[in-house]
């Protein structure tokens, strides 16, 4: 499985890289000799590209392939394979992947496909040889996966089309992606712009080696500067937080482009590469917090690599705009806008600098010169000033049809300002291909289009440092164990929901339990009463919620009434009795939830409570546990919550309670045993002084046999 | 006034396409002799491209400029010019443009800048040249505008680079763009993927010719098939509107781009064009009145030329898809799932069809085959099934690295499949330019990036026929005028604006206005009261509305302080008594507002009333009047009307009522004399049976002199 493996320790590291990226000797096992079949690919692309080591074509009926002299078997290779690309048919790859680990290769890239994509048959198939993984200690890569390729070192392991016609550009960009058609598309497209590339993975299914283990092997990888993910969904998300966590230590910025934001997107990747697709919110959440860029639009990927490449993430969201052409800069920065990106003006110490050496430019945020070729090196004196000035965190520079048919305008605009410390996006507006390689020939990031800019930079002003672990009181810790020790097993009713958060310390409603009328309740009117049961998770679908009871009369009798009322409706349902609550009144409702994300884990979330829920349904989600800081930018975070935050002259509600509280629920991510599955406090009353709970969800796993059975992610362990 | 000018009568508009794009001969008045100069570039691009034409430059002081002989003045030229190009300085243009009006000229093209986007000196400067087209008849295109090329006509007054080097291919893709630059643009990166172009415009700062008069004459143009707007404003938008309808009925799409989404890109906008921006929901509501697809990735612009030549209104918003790449797929069809467009599935008769002829597809939306060049024909086979289908309204089909390397295979795949009367949209994974051009040179829309190809099928999906227009009923239009004539000229009061919402038949809630205590008022309690006046527009702010108030003591004593305080808080306002109103409870609030805006004129708004007003904001916009069918897709288009659609069991509003109340109010839009400049009901509630208004804001245009003085929009017309 996936990121069940622990980190790899160095040395093993080292090893595993050698053998997947730079092995000596490499087993072609179910390579054709017929060039017209997809198997026989790999050997020509691994002569094209000058692979400096042997091709060992494993074929017991032949004793050479196009050239190659082949092996019987993959034990007979003298010095033994590090490395064998299997392309036999699906029945048969266990038996060669079996025969590999007996010949001591390390790494086995399976090509072959028919497995976990296929459904439930293909899932065991797949199952078989990861447990072959597991036993023997050979590691695999794929099924169903396009094959891997070390530019730098010439090793093009590969079925890709790609590598039969294109002459690789060696870079400092590695690529992992879950689709290998698509990792053909990004090596395309940003081969056509001058991009050079470290490590291609194409990762297939990821019965062994994830997303996670190989961005792990390129935090290590010289060659290595930034890392590009192409993902349909999250399978091994533990051990990919740790290597972006490693990779964000290392300065390598890791930027994701991740599928299924739609709903029928998340379905379509799922059926198509048989993973279990999560939510993108919790997706969104998991990037956020480990340090990962997402880019929405796919040139994005690659072109955002260059302008992130050696930065860090920005303290501010400003940025200064330079521009030949009004309409082109306006197609950035109408995005920009839509991203909460201001356009800052240049300060008028800037603008007095300029104009003393005779260059006027107004104080509009959009800095619009004239076009036309000689403009006395103007654009670039003002670039160069906007690069080294503080009042922006970042330069976007627009060019005109000069770029297209000028490339030494390039040189006299963009490169003569010497581009510094500070992220550059370079967009041009007409067709300058180049000019987008001579950008980044001089480590300069230029887009092809206003919607892949405007991305980019929105990604940079989005990124985050990964966030910082938090512990768990051991006081809160031994309280949460006393009131799960003594609850019910799994779900909690009501009563006891409000132990776990009070153990918490979240302020919740008194309550009382009555079993019948004849019990007194000394709480204070008016209050509401509901029916108390595990077995009712929808009491008002029965008559089980009766608020503004307002006498003590009136609450005997409806005691009695609800019941007799539930026992009728619902005979088979165990009823623990009738909660009664005072009345809670306040500014506004919220709803505080915690889950397990069967993807990415622990994540918590904050919306819009009561009648608002159904007609704004805004929230926010993060992964688990979040600071109080961080849950203050939640509540930022959340549109709906604008009345809560004071505004139209209303009185504002108590935001560091409200922080408090969602910090409080989320550290049950950190309960090791029992662990807890969901809670949710719907609603949480938010008061100008305070909050309380008026309500209380909670699911232990009743399931769970022994204590830290199962990894957490790195930020909670 | 760009606007201001009927539509053309047909020979009127012959005879100006004729001088615009057809011209004999044309002045070229400030050309430069000097290679470097950019006033020489139109000189050279009219030769390069192959005028058949005369070019005669103006030059009293030589014989000949770059071969060709030069003229003392216009007036000189044998046969006279149709057409001038005027590139002088700012300062001389008017003089030149009155020279080219006594000559004979038709139209002057001006590529000088330095009028209105320079602020208020340059809009003298503009309307000085304005008046004398006005005056002679002569037409202007421009000022601050890169000149018109007629492709087919092989006529190219432009001072573009692009137009130096570009070898243009004819086509049917007319261009108008505000940008200069950006046409460019559209121009390189068009002809990189094989499109041909018929006209292309820059308009420039539109002192006379407009973007809507252009438009026109492309409806008449036997070589336009399609027309792509780039705008940065709404300049003439009764004009456009015509043009657009016109072009419409013609059956050429009318595809636009439109900058200023984000508040900041409007604002830019405006600076650098000089116009005045509108807000975006009202270009959006514009766009679909008058039958416009409207884009918003750049590239779709003018790659969704091909895939809307040809065809009308969608009736669905199914897409099926087919494809050799998953993630390449999943690009484009997550961003479907964004916009609300489904992916369907092939149903079971075209599976069976299929299996047939030993081609099987499962049933799942995505129909997505292995990669590999030999499919025995099976893509093209399944693609002509899905364009013969009736169960989807367009089709996706996305190929992998083949169309790279293999362009044969776009011809087996694609071509092959003889695309029929459905829309087809081609996205390739990999870069593919061969690719591309094979498709648009066989009639097929090929899409580069995975966002241009889901947005513009997103915008072909949006596509609505123009509004069909509504007339006013006599008889409101007499009750309006009697309304009007007994009010207060200008704002209305509150009691006052009732009479005006029942004229129009909106249910008000009853009301009594009462001038002391000592009146007497029979409405039945509860009732509200407010301050009367037009002075008080916010009469919260000084304790001018108490609600709920019970008994007639009660009301006696609101009254009388009521009035007692407003005298002392605003001394100068002009009080007309108390307003008393019966309480009214319903399910839920809306806002329904009616303004005309500054560019495109009347416009309806409807959002949610009351506090969730603050913190949900979803509100819909579209032109005034509104049919109620167009009402009813208003209502169901607002996010936070969810409730009153009746979800979660509760009780439905009457949202019949609802959509007739917002049509009510619209048809204020056909109103002439006096003309409503702005109405609200903030709120108006709705019930479970009808809908009332419990406030009613009323402003007619008090300046207005005559009736029908100023032109509406086609609709309302």
């Amino acid at each position: 499985m996936p990121g069940s493996s622990p980190t790899e320790i160095p040395s093993e590291r080292a090893a595993l890289a050698q053998a997947l990226f730079s092995p000596k000797r490499i087993a072609l096992i179910g390579a054709s000799p017929d060039a017209d079949k997809l198997t026989s690919r790999p050997q020509r692309v691994l002569r094209r590209h000058g692979y400096p080591g042997a091709i060992c074509p494993i074929d017991p009926d032949r004793d050479e392939i196009n050239g190659d002299r082949t092996y019987a078997a993959v034990g007979q290779i003298p010095g033994g394979a590090e490395h064998a690309l299997i392309m036999t048919p699906a029945h048969s790859v266990a038996q060669a992947i079996a025969e590999c680990a007996a010949a001591g290769v390390k790494v086995a890239t399976v090509f072959t496909a028919g497995f976990a994509e296929l459904g439930k048959s293909g899932k065991r198939r797949q199952n078989a040889i990861a447990a072959i993984a597991r036993q023997t200690g050979l590691r695999i890569l794929g099924p169903n996966c396009l094959g891997v390729v070390n530019v730098t070192g010439r090793v093009t392991i590969s079925a890709n089309a790609v590598f039969e016609h294109e002459v690789l550009e060696s870079g400092g960009i590695s690529v992992v992606s879950q689709s290998g058609s698509m990792l053909g598309g990004i090596v395309t497209r940003g081969q056509e712009r001058g991009l050079g590339f470290s490590k291609l993975v194409s990762v297939g299914n990821e019965a062994d080696l994830g997303v996670g283990a190989v961005v792990d092997l390129l935090v290590d990888d010289a060659d290595t500067r930034v890392v590009l993910l192409f993902l349909e969904a999250l399978r091994d998300a533990p051990q990919l937080a740790r290597a972006a966590r490693r990779a964000f230590d290392a300065g390598k910025p890791v930027i994701a482009l991740k599928l299924g934001r739609s709903s029928i997107g998340r379905a379509l990747s799922a059926s198509h590469t048989g993973a279990m697709a999560g939510e993108d919110d919790v997706a969104d959440a998991f990037f956020r917090a480990h340090g990962i860029l997402r880019v929405d639009v796919f040139e994005a990927l690659f072109e955002a690599a260059q302008l992130v490449s050696g930065q860090r993430p920005p303290s501010g969201r400003r940025v200064a705009a330079l521009t030949v052409s009004g309409g082109g800069a306006a197609l950035v920065v109408d995005r920009l806008g839509m991203a909460g990106i201001e356009i800052v003006a240049p300060p008028p110490e800037l603008i007095a600098r300029l104009a003393a050496e005779r260059i006027r430019i107004g104080d509009s945020p959009l800095i619009d010169l004239p076009m036309g070729r000689a403009d006395g090196g103007a654009y670039a004196r003002i670039l160069q000033a906007l690069l080294a000035s503080d009042h922006c965190d970042a330069v976007l520079a627009v060019q005109g049809s000069n770029a297209t048919y000028l490339p030494d305008s390039i040189q006299e605009r963009i490169l003569a300002a010497r581009p510094g410390a500070k992220p550059l996006a370079v967009f041009l507006g007409p067709r300058a291909d180049t000019a987008l390689a001579m950008l980044q020939a001089h480590g300069v990031a230029g887009f092809r289009t206003p919607e892949a800019c405007a991305d980019a930079l929105r990604a940079y002003f989005d990124w985050q440092p990964p966030v910082a672990s938090i512990a768990l009181d051991g006081a809160i810790e031994a309280r949460l164990e006393a009131v799960a020790a003594a609850s019910h097993p799994g779900l909690l009713n009501e009563h006891e929901g409000y132990r776990v958060l009070e153990a918490l310390g979240i302020p919740c409603a008194e309550t009382r339990v009555l079993h019948s009328s004849t019990q007194t309740v000394a709480l204070g009117f008016p209050v509401a009463a509901k029916i108390l049961s595990r077995d009712i998770p929808h009491k008002t679908d029965i008559g089980g919620v009766v608020l503004d009871i307002a006498t003590t009369g009136q609450l005997d009798a409806c005691v009695d009434d609800m019941l007799a009322r539930t026992h009728a409706a619902r005979p088979d349902a165990r009823i623990d009795g009738v909660l009664v609550q005072r009345m809670q009144r306040g500014l506004g409702e919220v709803i505080v939830g915690y889950r397990r994300d069967a993807d990415v884990g622990p994540a918590v979330v904050l919306g819009v409570g009561g009648l608002l829920a159904e007609t704004c349904g805004g929230h926010v989600v993060r992964l688990a546990p979040v600071s109080i800081e961080a849950a203050l930018e939640m509540i930022a975070a959340v549109p709906g919550l604008a009345l809560l935050r004071g505004r139209r002259n209303r009185p504002r509600g108590d935001l560091r309670a409200l922080a408090d509280a969602i910090h409080k629920l989320s550290l049950l991510a950190l309960l090791a045993r029992p662990r807890v599955l969901e809670a949710e406090i719907n609603p949480l009353i938010v008061r100008a002084d305070g909050v309380v709970a008026v309500d209380a969800f909670v699911r232990f796993d009743a399931e769970q046999r022994a204590p830290h059975q199962q990894g957490d992610l790195g930020v909670a362990s």
